[in-house]
């Protein structure tokens, strides 16, 4: 392994707040050169942006892995005619975006692929015997937001995680239903967040069951009712002060959707007529679940609840990079800064060194906290000379003496959740 | 690590040969279920087929991050204005998928994306400093083929890398464009590919060089001349039966083209005024050069190259599993062939299981060769017995047997690249 060089990252930092930016996800991925507006609601996502995308795919994959979920690819376009056949060519409304091709055959931009995924389906599952089976994808979906705003929060072109599970009854969908919510649980928490699980349960059954994983920050488009015992509840529907479950005083959160999960049932099967041959050889209805995260828009949420005045303050897990370098000076100072750099990545360590020349220490340290690198080795000439650096932990704001000898020691895993 | 099971593999083989499949690849993944039709020149990618694009992709990024190419992620939906400022809007044609969204504001779906990174790079880089360097994606591009055909060779919607470097002056584009044009050449070696590279150059500063790297195919949409020194041209430019280079006797084939390399020079930055100043305060056009691999297309070219009447011949370096286990039958001979497995997987190799209870060894035998995997153990009862499983490599057909206790020390590598 190496180690990245500030001087060579294409992360540009803004030394303006970007006045378009009202909450501070937005505000400060902007800043830090995370990502650039191309349009209303679309972004470009640079190299440090994409590093955090990257990571939350890969604790994605590895729960959806452990729930026996097939990482798959559907396609962007849909033809119109499975959107009739579903009912939602006419009921998505204008957030559906529309085209035709140079044929004049319509298609839309997927917001979802359960259309896509129920004909894919229909096409391969005849027997109870190849049940059941979920399958995911993390694509880019579109929706037409009216007014696309808050950055990665509510953007028209998106990254989603979405996935669709197939059964042979309702009792088997329920049950991997609860599976995917605690893989949810656990993306969650991997990814630093602090969440709530909302459930919602009309009783009634097929396409009812549903619940939402809500990030709890000041920006959030949605009011939450907690406890401390685990209740959750949309404010729309529980308004009370107290706990129904067990009576204690709750509290108001304005909650990120970071993902919802659903038993849709029978409605895509039953409308596009997909069926399969139970033991007994009678034609029998697909039981269909299904679960999307918001991808792009956990990196947003993470920010709401991890950043101060100084800038963002990413968990180790999601980091760009885990830990800096920062050398206070050139000559032997920054040769022992790129040794420490190498040190600590062969250690397997994800290490940026702040090998920026022209760049005073000031800066330095003000963009090391923007950009949020979890864990901050200073590298000066007069700790040098006596065998330390200091070692800044971003979250705690803590600076510790350490000796050189023992730097990769006592520096946590990398692979260890948080700091 | 843990090992797949074929009965929760959702890759649905064909028995029948798709009518609309005119060539050997198109033919074999659909019937091995790595692929499936939504619509003219739009394909659903199933799990096998995603890990094949997966395993490319790691292959790309990790010869991209050896020429000190940084991944990002730009958009599909371009505005038009970029596009009117490029020139490329009108000039573009049918091929270019375009729409409007809710505020009749016009889009168009990105092609490739020189006008998006000449813009982003135009509101960050001012300075002679910040050169050079070179951003880079793998993303969904779309591009409406008035007669989509050969499944992924020409689709409508696919997956591309791109990358786009900037320079101060042309000298620095050219020893870059170099050093891409060699990563190319490894990525299409360790894809497993036959392949030439075709240089074109008309001597025009800015714009005019350009190489392609062509897969040795029948299959391919283009036919070129070549010599065993090493040069090779476009059928178009040289015709002659005498390498131009060494005298020797030409060959010919129709090229499948996996990637092209360019060094555009300044048109974008000249279209859209992009300028940094010079280390004398003096305003600069940027130099670019672009380069880009069609993934999905790579999946497609490799079949093309390696396959049979059975199906289809994987190198193992992109293969979706190196290992497949193959018990004939249940009870004992199902439990050890469940050891295997995991032995083998422990030791690093990528393994598939058959555990299919209800298929027949014929079957089995017949799809492993159909789905392509460049190992298959054996295991029967007899060779138990006798401590003993047979090996057969796809590639060649050779069936050995091996010891079970000396199998895993015999078998190559995972990371080994082919077979």
């Amino acid at each position: 392994m190496s180690y990245a060089r500030m001087s060579e990252l294409y992360a540009p930092a803004l030394k303006e707040t970007p006045a378009e930016a009202e909450i501070a996800s937005h505000r400060l991925l902007l800043r830090a050169g995370y990502i650039r507006k191309t349009a209303a609601g679309i972004y470009s996502i640079l190299p440090l942006g994409w590093r955090v995308v990257q990571k939350i795919e890969q604790i994605i994959r590895e729960e959806m892995d452990a729930v026996d979920a097939q990482e798959m690819r559907l396609p962007i376009l849909q033809p119109k005619e499975l959107w009739v056949e579903s009912g939602r060519w006419d009921a998505y409304g204008p957030e559906l975006m529309r085209l035709t091709d140079r044929h004049e055959r319509a298609f839309c931009l997927g917001p979802t692929h359960e259309e896509i995924i129920t004909a894919l389906v229909a096409s391969d599952v005849r027997s109870y015997r190849d049940l059941p089976f979920c399958l995911y994808q993390m694509n880019t979906k579109f929706r037409d937001e009216m007014r696309p705003r808050f950055g990665l929060l509510r953007a028209r072109e998106f990254l989603m995680k979405d996935a669709y599970s197939f059964h042979a009854n309702p009792a088997d969908l329920s049950a991997y239903y609860e599976r995917q919510a605690q893989a949810y649980g656990r993306i969650c928490d991997r990814c630093g967040l602090t969440w709530r699980r909302v459930d919602a349960d009309s009783g009634e059954i097929g396409g009812k069951v549903t619940a939402e994983f809500m990030a709890l920050a000041d920006a959030g488009e949605a009011e939450i009712v907690f406890c401390d015992c685990g209740y959750a509840a949309d404010a729309e529907v529980f308004d009370g002060d107290l706990c129904p479950d067990c009576g204690r005083s709750t509290q108001r959160a304005h909650g990120i959707e970071v993902s919802q999960v659903f038993e849709i049932g029978t409605k895509y099967s039953d409308a596009m007529g997909v069926r399969y041959l139970d033991e007994t050889g009678v034609e029998q209805p697909l039981w269909m679940g299904c679960y999307g995260i918001g991808i792009t828009r956990m990196v947003a949420a993470v920010v709401e609840q991890r950043h101060d005045d100084d800038g963002i303050i990413w968990p180790t897990a999601i980091a760009p990079y885990g830990v800096a370098v920062l050398p206070l000076g050139d000559g032997e100072v920054a040769a022992s800064a790129a040794r420490i750099a190498a040190d600590l990545s062969n250690a397997g360590h994800e290490v940026i060194l702040d090998d920026r020349f022209d760049v005073r220490p000031g800066v330095k340290f003000a963009e090391a906290d923007l950009y949020g690198w979890p864990l901050q080795v200073i590298v000066g000439k007069r700790g040098l000379a006596a065998g330390t650096v200091e070692v800044k932990t971003r979250a705690t704001g803590v600076r510790a003496e350490y000796a050189l000898s023992e730097l990769i020691g006592h520096f946590p895993s990398s692979t260890a959740n948080g700091v």
